[in-house]
C-alpha cells in the first residue's frame, strides 16, 4: 500500500485559503496511484497559535467541524484513500485538539488529543476519546497528537489494541519528537507517520514548527524525511504485513514476551 | 556526582582472569576523584555464550554468587562508589540472568533480567525479582539488563518507582539499543548508563557485540559513547537533581501529565 505525509505551513486563520491551497498543492504533487492514506499535520486549515477560548472561537465551531470533514473527503476523492488531518475541535461547548479519519464519503473515526502541550491547556480540554484503533478493509490505523508521543503508553495503547500504523497528526516545536519515535516504531513493531509543519507563529512567545516529517517502519528504519522548512507531500511503500509480524527474531515477540507481572501499574 | 561505565570484552569462560584484568584495567585508568556508580556489562566475568545447562553450570553456582560479590565489593573499594555488574546468578538450583548492586562491603541489591533474549531461554529462568529501586544516600538507581530496554514498561516502572539513574548492563547484538537509550532517557526523564561489551562469541551462530556503550542525561542529551570496539572506562559528571525534575516546561510534567484512565490495562 502507498502511505505518506504532508508537510505544510498553514496560514494563520485563513481556513477557507488554507484548505483550497492544500488540495492544489496535493492535486499537483500526488502520485498517479492511489494513496491509501494521507497523514497532515495537527491543526491544518486553522494554523496554531490561539492563545485563549475567544481567539479560537473564531475559527472552532460546528461549522467548522462540518467544514473540515468535507475538506478531508475531498482530499480523499483526491488520492483516493483515508485521510487524517488535525483540527481545533467544537463539541458541547468545548474545544478540543482533534484529529479525524475519513474517506471520500465518511467520517471513520475521530481522536482528541489526550495529553496538552503546553499553553494549550489555557484553551483546550484534554481529550476524552482515548486511543482508539480504526479498521479499514486493508489496514488499521491508530491516531495520536503531537506531545502525546513523549508518554510510550500513547502508542503503545495503540499497538496493542490493534494498529498497524500510527498516524500522527504534530505541530513539533521541540527538538526531539523525530528522534524518538524510532523507538515508538521499533518497541511496538508498528510503522508511524508524523506529518510536521513549518514556520513561526506567535503564542506569547514564537514558536517556530521543526518541520522534518518523519515515517518510520515497525523495525525503526526511517522511510522519509521531509525539509527542515517547506513543503513536501511525500508517499512511500508500506508492506503493512510487516506490522503484523512481532517477532524481532524466532524467539523474541514484542508482545507475548511483556512481562505484565512485573510492569508498574498504572 | 560521578558516574560511567566499564566497557570490557571478557575471554570466554575465564572468571579469575577476567577478574584480575579488569581490576587492573580500573585501576590504571580510574579518575582520581570518588566514582560514585559505576556499571558493567552483563555477565561480565563469564562471558556470554553458554549454549546449555551443563556448560553454564561450570561458571554459575553458588560459589560464584559468592566470587561475583567479593569481586564487586573490591571495584567499590578502588572507586569508592557503588558496582552494577552482570553475572549469571545461582539460586534454587536455577540460572538467572542477574545483575548485582554492591558498595565495597555490603550487596546492596539483586534484579534478575526480566525479558531474556534469544537463546538465553534455554539456559536461564525468566527472572523473578521485578524492577526494583536501591536507595542511596546520594540516588536512586534502578537496574535493568540488556534486552528489557526493548519493552518500555521495564525503564518505565524503574521510573515511576524513583530511579534517578537507571543502570543497564548489556550484551548487546543487534543495532537498536544505543539509539533508542536516547528515547528511555527522555521519556522518563533519568540518566542512563548503558554497559556493553564488544568482541565475537558462539552461540549456535557467531553473536558479534556491538560496543559503544551510552550514557544520556535525563533530557536524551549522550553525555557518553564508547568506540564501537575496544575496552573504555568512562566517567562523567551527573547533576542528579536534573533527574528530579520531571518538568519539560512550566506547564507539562512527565509524570502528573500521565492520562493514565486512557492507558491499556497490562
Amino acid at each position: 500500500m502507498k502511505a505518506g505525509y504532508l508537510q505544510y505551513t498553514p496560514m494563520l486563520g485563513e481556513i477557507r485559503k488554507n484548505a483550497e491551497n492544500i488540495l492544489e498543492f496535493i492535486k499537483s504533487h500526488k502520485p498517479d496511484e492511489k494513496i491509501d492514506l494521507l497523514v497532515l499535520p495537527e491543526m491544518i486549515l486553522t494554523g496554531y497559535a490561539f492563545p485563549d477560548k475567544a481567539s479560537l472561537s473564531r475559527v472552532c465551531s460546528e461549522e467548522f467541524n462540518d467544514f473540515t470533514l468535507a475538506f478531508c473527503k475531498e482530499v480523499s476523492s483526491v488520492t483516493g484513500g483515508y485521510t487524517v488531518a488535525g483540527y481545533p475541535e467544537f463539541k458541547n461547548g468545548l474545544f478540543f485538539n482533534s484529529a479525524m479519519l475519513t474517506d471520500k464519503t465518511t467520517l471513520v473515526g475521530n481522536y482528541q488529543k489526550s495529553h496538552l502541550f503546553g499553553l494549550e491547556k489555557d484553551v483546550f480540554e484534554p481529550g476524552e476519546s482515548g486511543f482508539k484503533v480504526f479498521s479499514t478493509p486493508d489496514f488499521n490505523v491508530g491516531i495520536m497528537i503531537c506531545f502525546d508521543w513523549v508518554f510510550p503508553e500513547s502508542a503503545r495503547t495503540l499497538a496493542l489494541s490493534g494498529a498497524d500504523i500510527i498516524a500522527h497528526p504534530v505541530n513539533l516545536v521541540m527538538p526531539y519528537c523525530q528522534r524518538a519515535m524510532f523507538a515508538r516504531s521499533l518497541e511496538n513493531g508498528v510503522f508511524t507517520i508524523s506529518a510536521n509543519r513549518c514556520g513561526t507563529e506567535n503564542w506569547g512567545s514564537p514558536l517556530t514548527f521543526t518541520g522534518e516529517s518523519i515515517i518510520y517502519d515497525p523495525r525503526g528504519e526511517m522511510l522519509a524525511r521531509g525539509p527542515l522548512d517547506g513543503q513536501e507531500l511525500k508517499i512511500v511503500d508500506m508492506d503493512i504485513s510487516k506490522a503484523a509480524n512481532k517477532n524481532l527474531n524466532s524467539v523474541n515477540h514484542l508482545f507475548k514476551n511483556r512481562r505484565t507481572d512485573l510492569y508498574y501499574s498504572v
